[in-house]
């Protein structure tokens, strides 16, 4: 649909005081990721980022660091006042005349983070269509109690008359089940022509939002009402353990997806996956994996459990034993890794290659087929193809000030306990022995030796047990 | 019962399109094993294997492939056009001569994995008992919607009047509740009489088995129904998800098994254990625990979390610390391992042996009461009894063409980040002194030295820290 | 309450026939200890610990020993003759005159793992405010079956007619659902004065405690009943499966009143978290961690996933990455660890310090912002602050004889794969080469260098790659 004359506002001004935390409310994580950039990233489907006005308040600077990187605006209220005060704030903003001011403006809530593009461009719809002054999102959760319903005129009519608070319903109205989100989308003109006429006569002293209903109602201008398709999107967390509840709800969603698509994910409710990863078919997922990020792994892979993978890239045919951890790497098809393999940002593994049990890598490239099984640490490394990389080997790349490389080339074989002092290069088809500490090139086709000659004292071991025996026995 | 009579025919020609996956929907996995191996393990309870005939069609060279080693015959169903044509290609089969006509087949499904030898052994029972034509196992789930229904001539009789599919049901017949569950039992004779008279008359255009029930009631000859004592034994999997939930019921059965014998499994529904798996009493199992394959764990041990165990033996009173991972490894009683130790194949681990962090087995023997605690690989070794493997010892099985033994003997000791170069042997009571690269045997009662004498430069890092910062200031 | 006249039984003799474990019963565990010890530390809020006695004996020593450090008393039943019997023990216990008789004696068992303080006292409380002879805790379960029900003269008043077994119930009585919990408070005078008159005329040939109940009704003594408020406090462990519930209902308990004092913590079913566990505001705890003992975090801590956190102190703003183990760890402000870091005991990890991935520590301290990264060993070991330790580096503390201590100054540079032989110190600001084998102190400032000097072989492993080919071809 055409959403140009649409603007949206988010309200992220609140501390969240019940969840007895230093952290902004909207900053808290489900899914991988703030609330509030759930919300502000479905808003930014429907309209771009700089008609999105974030009203920020509590701890507002964290806040702004925290979701700047979207492109959307903010307005502060420096004081939080209720709904109504924050609309206020938006509406003082559009008098300094900065921005144009837009024909409509659609209000999200920062802290309730499953709300979808399509139900927010059905209000705009809704809210066209039927010529309104405000449009409100409703549902029908299985029990209304504690929430504002929303009365209409007719029960098959979209027209809103009144929404009436839980303590002021009547008799009659106990049976209301139709609930307010807290989701409107107003005529702005509209909006803002009532918003200096609320007041704080009422229990928390606030100026509130849902007022506005009521004067325009008064005023004989059109209310609507929508209806959500599912309770869930309207869910606010309003504590920890509600916002535990809408993270696992989310990410078994995206373990269905992936089922849905030939993915074979052992015990779904188990994973961690985040909403953009990428899986391809036949790829075999183990219980108690997690996949965060922008993570995309191809088809007929393995991940075996409690391997932890953010922001890789996995190709066809790849083996993860368990507990691997992969930070920000690239692994080639056919790749083999651990148990217990950690390949830290930039770790490029090539295809056939295996990293295996207790090794580290970082900033590295590991060429076709070749091997670094065990015990080793590989950083700022450019290691070719067929290279074996012995068990312990380690590159010192550090020497307390500066980082420097290691270069191995293809077919190069490096004894198990070698030490390679970067700046080193071992060449192509060279030996290193078993350990060795090599502070100098290897050329191509040569071997480099850098330990000592093995002495052996007959008996010494057999004296100094004897020893030791006639000291106990003193 | 004597089945000498029966053959067993197994359905496992299809793609699975709903799965979206390369992989032939019966070679998909739960409970460790392809769906078409749990029913083929469940048939041969019941006859000989060289009386099962797997119908295969779809990636035929794969299925036969992953199934082979239980000696079962094949019959190809090169192009898959329905139930009754997969019988027509077993008609064929026994046409050519090769194998006797058994007197009864009995048909099932490969991806209805939960069928148990009790039920077809029921089958075949009552199929003989009523001397019918045609015997079809049933089951009442709680909503039938979908299911063709079987309706009986009398609702405590056995016998069957029809088959009716979901869209035929008259508005009488929908009330009817007992399912179809695609597994059945033909006196062959009467089964191969009907199959050439088959139509695709019908909305798939395929060879549907079920109408043979409507011409051999219509013949007058006597087709009964078995019901099926559990809804589950006769559930298909037709997503991934189904599978998954299949998978975890499975699993689920085999810890509850274990604890009723002694064992104490916690959060047991977040441990995977294969059927197989045998543990004794007063073991411990931890959450999120894995054992699989044939593994057998005795009394008294504990499983900390995280662990793997694959195929391995595990003795009387052993602690297997948190993140192990043990594949066709056997553990003396009172070992303790890691945490995060890995036990590759071969690796013998004796009685009150210690194998502990981040080290690395493979092929090798670890006598009683010897320790190796810490950062080591230990390949291709046989180590004797009280031996002490410092910290970091490496032994470099691998020259680049071969691979070497390292021997140890009794209550050797092997001073931290030594490299033992195989073939070498290091005597019993012989000492290794840290950091030495041992490439020569080490007689009994001998030290091996192998490290070079240190220098100490006074001031040397003072003064190179100066002229660093003497260049930063520049 | 002034609970100076009361004492406490505790139930703690018997086998667990069911269970089929040699442990006895009272001494599984759930929530990280002894059913047993759960009661005792329940019953130690209420009175002291020398006015509580265990009655003991199925493996009685065992279970003493298990609980010695609680300070109770112990009564021995030798042979177990039913819950009549096992007071007659204590009754002859007092009869020997060591313990003053207290006024009234309250009923525990040791294998109801969830009873609370706050309800062990309203019984007292009770017991006192209607003078009773007999107090009776009860509970209104959802199913009734097979408990045995308590009858009261009038529906609202506390006084009870009778305790009647399921078997024994009439028509009328079936509808009963108020049951006993087997947890009593009695006057002790009155208790003991029909102990002697119970008798084993039923169907398992044992005493009966529930008889004096219908004993002090004949002689027109006071019983009365008080209700649990929750069913689950009254459950009693009879299979390890029903053990295996209670444990993850304490231990989601537990997590819960985290979540409530801000602690975010991702799927708390997934968690194992210890009671006594404090956790600061604003710390994350992700999916599968465990936290278990007197462990203590700071806040604005995380902690990642397949962490083991055991008695250990945390402090704020730490990050524990993937897969540490920690065991009687200390760790300062702003540290990061892991993944896959091993604390041992007496470790002590400063302000800002560094533990990365597959090291080990182990009675150690690191100095403020010291970093030791990767694949290290340090034990025995005092680090100074903002010492580098380079990747592999090991103490080598044990000599084959005894432990000994290494030292390292502040500002000290650690090269990679060195290593430190103790006893020896590296000074402040010294620098050790990296592969050295360090043997002799190295004073502050200096180079400390131990490696041999290298040799390069030129066309070494060209030839015998051309040999080894050629050898193929032979």
């Amino acid at each position: 649909m055409d959403t140009a004359g649409f603007a949206i506002a988010i309200m992220a001004a609140g501390k969240g005081t019940r969840l007895k935390s230093r952290r902004p409310k909207v900053l808290h994580e489900i899914g991988g990721r703030a609330l509030l950039e759930h919300v502000i990233a479905a808003a930014k489907q429907v309209v771009p980022a700089d008609r999105i006005y974030c009203i920020v308040g509590h701890e507002s600077e964290r806040v702004k660091a925290a979701v700047a990187a979207t492109g959307v605006k903010f307005v502060l209220q420096a004081e939080q006042r209720g709904t109504g005060h924050a609309l206020q704030m938006v509406k003082a903003y559009f008098a300094m005349g900065g921005d144009t001011v837009p024909e409509h403006l659609l209000v999200l809530s920062g802290d309730v983070p499953l709300i979808r593009p399509e139900t927010i461009e059905a209000i705009c719809e809704a809210h066209l269509a039927e010529g309104a002054a405000m449009t409100i999102l409703t549902a029908v959760p299985d029990d209304p109690t504690g929430y504002g319903r929303v009365l209409r005129s007719q029960s098959n009519g979209p027209e809103v008359t009144a929404i009436v608070e839980q303590k002021a319903l009547t008799a009659e109205q106990m049976g209301a089940r139709e609930i307010n989100s807290g989701i409107y989308c107003f005529r702005t003109e509209s909006l803002f022509s009532k918003l200096d006429s609320l007041s704080t006569n009422n229990a928390h002293g606030e100026y509130y939002l849902t007022d506005v209903a009521a004067m325009l109602v008064a005023d004989g201008e059109r209310v609507v009402a929508v209806q959500a398709e599912s309770v869930d999107e309207v869910l606010g967390a309003n504590t920890i353990a509600e916002m535990m509840h809408l993270d696992a709800a989310m990410r078994l969603a995206t373990a269905r997806r992936l089922m849905a698509n030939g993915v074979t994910i052992f015990r779904p409710e188990t994973c961690v996956i985040d909403a953009a990863v990428e899986v391809g078919a036949d790829t075999v997922i183990e219980p108690y994996v997690q996949l965060l990020g922008a993570t995309r792994i191809g088809v007929a892979s393995r991940v075996r459990s409690y391997s932890v993978v953010q922001d890789s890239v996995i190709g066809d045919g790849v083996l993860v034993r368990n507990g691997c951890v992969l930070d920000h790497a690239e692994v080639g098809d056919g790749a083999m890794l651990g148990p217990y393999a950690h390949l830290r940002p930039e770790s490029r593994i090539g295809e056939q290659a295996h990293v295996g049990n207790f090794c580290e890598t970082k900033k590295m490239t590991l060429g076709k087929g070749s091997k670094a099984n065990h015990l080793t640490y590989l950083g700022d490394a450019v290691i070719g193809a067929g290279v074996n990389v012995g068990a312990g080997v380690i590159t010192c790349n550090y020497d307390g000030v500066h980082k420097h490389v290691t270069t191995i080339g293809d077919g190069a074989f490096v004894g198990s306990d070698s030490t390679l002092v970067a700046p080193v290069a071992v060449g192509a088809g060279a030996y290193v022995a078993a350990g060795s500490c090599i502070t100098k090139d290897v050329p191509d086709g040569a071997l480099g030796l850098g330990r000592s000659r093995q002495v052996v004292k007959e008996g010494w071991a057999s004296s100094r047990r004897a020893l030791i025996e006639a000291k106990k026995n003193c």
